[in-house]
């Protein structure tokens, strides 16, 4: 078996860390051995580009200068840290990926198709997660959940239009995409949690 | 007339600031109102970028990701800056732009000639400098100048191989682009200054 990269995607406060705590828990009770990372950030160079991207800066930030920066720390995490973890048989959990992007700064920037599915090839070449769980929220609802945990960051502040394109593009991609999972986000943790494992085990039944 | 954007491009030591010096005397003498800027750099989330991307890593930096964050830069640069002075009829000279990642990320770095076109297009959308001095130098006589001015950076520090397919790349795109005037920068600082000051004159006759 190939092994497998997991991603978590979603809104701010769609709740992508309890989650991710039902994905470590189901592969800690298998015996299987992972890392998780996440996304911008996860090697030295990419956590501090996460950094950059994130703060207020004393001049607007080009919506195609944020999207390059994503895609650098993105590719230093693939090529540096994700695929030779996958080459030694670890499975991999993704707190985001490439969908972020194209969800982001595709559908929130409004930045081209176009242009995100050229930096998509260019960087990653065809590599993909095997599974994607889309935690699907209203952005109202994840907003207040996220803002409720501490300041929010200059990508969180913008405004509720930005979150709304941002979540039609993830539905319209979960849609399109049969390895992309979506998962209403809105449930009961309890739901949640259950409809997570039923998608884990569908794919890697034990 | 369209205001003019001026770049200097060349390996290090090659004396981009002393040309520099004799073009922005000569924009003096004529009353033209001038910005200098520098890639990577020249905003402040640029000048940033910058920093990470020259300084040292306890990690293999990834070409791609190097690639990136050049971009980044650039269309920050060119987004925030030079085109809204070029706007305001300021000229602008650059210290490096395009034709760096061409010659260092292409040429040294040995990354495909389509990646880097397609970057170069979707960022800069056809926006280019109306001209080009490239400071043609042997790789070794360079480096012995730049490292007498102090501590070499990590991509200063490259073995003499990627400098020389730098140049290789420079001296090719110069060849093939009339917009580039190949200035001969192991001659003496009179000639270098003579040479510029006829292609500027030539190019915008008083």
């Amino acid at each position: 078996m190939k092994t497998p990269f997991i991603v978590l995607e979603g809104l701010e406060g769609a709740g992508k860390s309890t989650v991710l705590q039902v994905i470590t828990q189901w592969l800690e009770q298998r015996g299987i051995d992972y890392l998780t990372v996440r996304e911008p950030g996860g090697t030295p160079l990419a956590e501090s580009l996460r950094e950059l991207i994130k703060k207020d800066w004393d001049e607007r930030v080009s919506p195609e200068a944020e999207l390059l920066v994503m895609y650098a720390a993105r590719v230093q995490l693939v090529n540096e840290v994700i695929k030779p973890a996958l080459a030694q048989g670890r499975w991999v959990i993704g707190d985001r990926h490439d969908l972020s992007s194209q969800a982001y700064q595709g559908g929130g920037r409004q930045l081209s198709k176009n242009m995100l599915a050229q930096l998509s090839d260019m960087t990653l070449q065809g590599f993909k997660p095997d599974l994607t769980l889309y935690l699907d929220i209203e952005p109202a609802v994840g907003l207040a959940r996220a803002s409720a945990r501490g300041a929010l960051d200059r990508i969180e502040r913008e405004a509720l239009g930005f979150f709304e394109r941002t979540r039609a593009r993830y539905q319209e991609l979960a849609a399109a995409d049969p390895s992309i999972k979506t998962i209403d986000a809105e449930q009961t943790p309890e739901q949640v949690k259950a409809h997570v494992l039923a998608v884990l085990e569908a794919q890697w039944p034990s």
